[in-house]
């Protein structure tokens, strides 16, 4: 496997962080990044997890995305029961380098729950937590 | 100010969480959840970052998203030095409930270095990573 994360992020400066074209991951003190797959073509998103520096290079080298995942402890390829991958067209990297966009072109449902993007309900703000969440339909 | 998060995550069974109508929001053992904040009318993801109880609480009362600043360690209403809030049009919130995509509108660019998203730099997944990074334009 091809050496990745080869530069630290704590060696660069500020300005070269937020517009140089280093890639200097900023892991959190838990070694992981947020990963933000969307929808390659709506721009929806599918699903918010992590990823640590193997999810990322083996992202990087496989081109479908892998995720860390914090309950199990485990490296997670998304797809890897389903067979329904997520596969990386573009990924785009935010201003502090410490969280990550892939748009992504999903093989089937995203959601373990057989919806196409983990997001499908939506929250009244002003109701009682108790009845607070309701479907959407798109 | 109204009490929220009035039901413990703990409290409602995996079936209740994943497909119910009852807000239980799993934060993490740091006290937070993912918030992603996406542009209410094209769907790019504007800015990433956390939330804990009492952020989630302010922007569902004043339609301003806060956030929880890991590294300052306080209470952060986005826009709060810049003038450029960003205004809630729907709340989503994921399977597992420990992640909200927010809908939103911004009164001007999201991201501090002025860009309109964080967002605006590209990762060469093949690239070395001392010049793995490109400016996008859209």
């Amino acid at each position: 496997m091809r050496s990745r994360v080869t530069v630290n992020a704590n060696s660069i400066s500020k300005v070269e962080r937020e517009s140089g074209s280093v890639f200097a991951p900023k892991f959190d003190s838990g070694g992981l990044l947020t990963a933000v797959v969307v929808d390659a073509e709506s721009n929806e998103v599918l699903v918010v997890a992590f990823m640590n520096a193997e999810a990322l290079a083996k992202t990087r080298e496989s081109g479908r995305v892998h995720f860390w995942s914090r309950s199990r402890g485990e490296l997670w390829l998304k797809g890897e029961t389903s067979g329904n991958y997520l596969n990386v067209e573009e990924i785009l990297v935010d201003c502090d380098q410490d969280a990550l966009v892939i748009r992504a072109k999903a093989d089937g449902p995203t959601c373990h729950t057989g919806a196409r993007s983990c997001f499908y309900r939506r929250l009244d703000p002003e109701a009682d937590d108790e009845r607070a969440l309701s479907p959407i339909s798109r």
